[in-house]
């Protein structure tokens, strides 16, 4: 492929065909780093349960354009980002049944941050290497999972990413492998994508172990409520 | 101040007002990037001309939460992402006006991306430094700004940031200017913001030659929008 074909999108009938999950608490730049990596190039369904407006973790009202039920029925990748709303999430069985049923004839089935667990609840990760956010990724082995630290860990066609900002990361990885190099360096252009973090406490390693603690704090009860669904799955079973 | 003092955020009386102005054809990530580095730790308000749902870049549906008439009166930061619906934002007197008012009062005027181009246009950047979307970022002469290449440009009291996810380091510079570096190294670590770019094609320093001449193909129309803007504001004053 040379560089000139990459330069335009792909026409309507040969642009990959991406559904992106949408729901209540879901952390918006899990969401949207992806999405503004893969949607010049690519067909984004947004897909909810309904087409009803809902409330991301940062309070900004968004809503699905397709409800499950008129979602596509083949798709080239499924995603499903992270965010406090999780756990409620993964207690949904129409959301689980959606994801397994596309995930099971999917290119590619993919997350970002805690988007991994649910898509581990719908049993998609079971002998796969999976990541999540730094705080989360030991829940994966619940999940039949193998828990993989990294920013975006590969294994077959599941790509999942690591915490939040991954996305970007993890969108770019993406569109390389389903249309090329040259259209991820071309999407990272256009983004700007040339990262300068003013500090160094992006991961668990650099930080300090202070802000180590207060996350791990934070992220506590997310991660209660996914242990206690577990339970509760295990009982009911 | 101490790690300690910074691990929970500014009770409600002391947390920084923020207004970010949501328009039509905005860049999701412009507004996210920011939005997620700055939501925990601040009082948010996401304004639109009118709380109508509009359509940002990508397709996504969002809703702003207050209508300029409601907006706070008085705020520590005003915030404008950028976007292909910039030239249309600058050509709304209503917008330029809620813009210039907020703005000469704001502790803090800022923008990433073209949104720097809708300051201008609200007379908010003369005799300021400030950049862009690398692509455009010359433009800013034309608003009295001084355009300087830059991730993120400080000049007194404007910070602006460079094309869409320089609102991620943008976010966290402007964290740590209000709460200290300790709040925007927790923030950092919450949004585990390690970049691992699997390319290096981020700025036109960097990216294939023709990737550049994309970008800048892409963005012409845009930019001669902004340009035909000027020219019918100097020709009607």
């Amino acid at each position: 492929m040379t560089q000139d074909q990459t330069l335009a999108a792909p026409d309507a009938t040969t642009r990959p065909v991406v559904a992106m999950f949408l729901y209540p608490g879901m952390t918006m730049l899990d969401l949207v780093g992806p999405l503004e990596t893969l949607s010049q190039m690519t067909d984004v369904h947004l897909v909810g349960l309904t087409t009803d407006e809902l409330i991301s973790d940062s309070n900004l009202p968004v809503r699905p354009t397709v409800a499950i039920a008129d979602a596509p029925t083949d798709v080239d990748v499924l995603f499903v980002p992270g965010g406090e709303g999780t756990a409620e999430a993964m207690r949904n069985p129409q959301i689980l049944q959606f994801l397994a049923d596309r995930g099971a004839r999917a290119r590619y089935v993919t997350s970002v941050c805690t988007g991994s667990l649910i898509l581990g609840a719908a049993g998609l990760l079971r002998g796969y290497k999976a990541t999540s956010h730094w705080s989360t990724t030991h829940l994966l082995s619940h999940f039949g999972a193998e828990p993989t630290a990294g920013r975006v860990v590969v294994d077959r066609n599941r790509i999942t990413g690591g915490g939040v900002t991954a996305g970007i990361d993890f969108g770019l990885t993406l569109l390389a492998e389903m249309l090329g190099e040259p259209a991820a360096r071309l999407s990272q252009l256009m983004l700007e994508y040339d990262p300068q973090p003013p500090f160094d406490s992006g991961s668990p390693a650099t930080a300090h172990p202070d802000h180590v603690a207060a996350v791990r704090h934070f992220v506590e009860p997310l991660n209660q409520q996914i242990i206690e669904h577990l339970h509760a799955v295990s009982v009911s079973s």
